[in-house]
């Protein structure tokens, strides 16, 4: 895609902090960081987010993952853990249309520019709409499978 | 893991909405929803969280996830999108240690539990520190891929 930027950095025709890089996909240090360290891991691949994603495309993905987060999280030993994040759409907060994962690393300090809004409602189903989101959602999956 | 409440969720003695399973992950329905359906993912396997997975873990977890999230996004017409979530450790959100990705649907309502603090802190970062920061995690890294 010639006007995506994550293209560009893949292709090398904007400069990057990367710090790995296989056939499938490259991560590289975000410096707009929200908290340091903070590292996007993108695949080779031009896909929208994950709702456009295969199975094969997750695994490639993902599965290098643990080894890119507990690299991340050893620079500094102040880290403490890190935040898995991947927002899909724009109503989630995607801005780049080009699917990637946020590894973001947490630290006991005010510094840290990471938090979520969580608020539970347990209250709000009832057991009518579980059964029916529950069956809603099996039904869909069982589509998926025989594709 | 006797006490822990997912392990019991898998073995069947807690009760729980199921909507996938095969022989690595289960998803289920959060009932202490955060958005109208939100969904986790959780592995068989009692594994603490992303930074003691190995390759073929994240891959057979995340590898389902696509199919997961899109059959979850179709319940809703109003479901614009989602975010994919995973905390690892205490700070960074974690409750449950036993690994789970939360997939959240997003809706253009106020209804909406879930947000981002992101700030961004481009200044933050001398050249000689991402120089440090780089190095760090590529050769970290490369430890990682000779074990």
């Amino acid at each position: 895609m010639s006007d995506c930027i994550f293209c560009k950095i893949i292709e090398g025709d904007i400069p990057s902090r990367k710090v790995y890089e296989d056939n499938d996909i490259v991560a590289i240090l975000d410096v707009s960081q929200v908290t340091k360290g903070h590292t996007l891991v993108i695949s080779k691949k031009h896909v929208r987010n994950i709702l456009e994603y295969d199975d094969d495309l997750a695994a490639a993905v993902f599965s290098k993952i643990p080894r890119i987060a507990r690299s991340v999280r050893q620079f500094d030993p102040e880290c403490k853990g890190l935040n898995l994040l991947m927002n899909n759409e724009e109503i989630a907060s995607q801005s780049v249309f080009h699917g990637h994962v946020h590894l973001l690393p947490r630290y006991e300090s005010d510094k840290d520019g990471f938090g979520l809004k969580w608020e539970t409602h347990s209250d709000d189903y009832t057991d009518g709409e579980l059964d029916t989101i529950q069956e809603s959602i099996q039904a869909e999956l069982t589509k998926e499978e025989n594709k």
